[in-house]
């Protein structure tokens, strides 16, 4: 990378940790990592997602009994505000990477256009 | 995205279209399209590529006829100086947004860590 580039990915970097969304999601995950029960429904449900996606990439089958487990799970979330409030906090902050990410790759997608 | 945020993606969007490596994307990008021969082996190349893509994502098995085909392409590319020039300049304009995403979304994996 050139100096300048380098130079401004780094104060981008500094921005996003000043963000509102930022802050907030740090708030939302240090709230799940001090509650024992949110932090045990929160682990299940990322191991089960892993489980779900991997077989999704590689093309196998998921099994009914997989999906009702997720299914269960994702009941599990819903009734746990904790939880809730961190995977909220995780979409604002995805959709403010999607929008830099639109920005910065602009000058790529215009010439493949 | 924040007012500050916003800018400082912009000012990036800018440096990276004054870097070394996008404007010989451009050159290399502009030669292929120039070239009529080289053009139909680039767009031989990528239509194969992304069914190849698309059968990997869906986990559907690459036929035999598939492999040669992509075999075959691949060795035109490598005789062909154009076509490897711009191949050569993607992955260098990729390395280099690879590198900003490293540094940009340090905020978020700090977190998971
Ligand atoms: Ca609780
Ligand atoms: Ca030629």
């Amino acid at each position: 990378m050139s100096v300048n580039i380098y130079d401004t990915a780094n104060q981008l970097e500094k921005e996003i940790r000043e963000t509102e969304q930022f802050v907030k999601l740090q708030e939302a995950f240090t709230a799940v990592k001090k509650d024992e029960e949110a932090s045990k429904i929160f682990e299940e449900f990322r191991s089960v997602q892993q489980v779900l996606q991997q077989k999704q990439m590689s093309g196998q089958e998921i099994t009914e009994e997989e999906a009702q487990h997720a299914q269960e799970i994702s009941g599990k979330i819903g009734q746990n505000e904790t939880i809730s409030g961190l995977l909220e906090a995780e979409k604002q902050v995805g959709q403010m990477i999607d929008d830099i990410n639109q920005v910065v790759l602009k000058p790529v997608r215009e010439l493949y256009q």
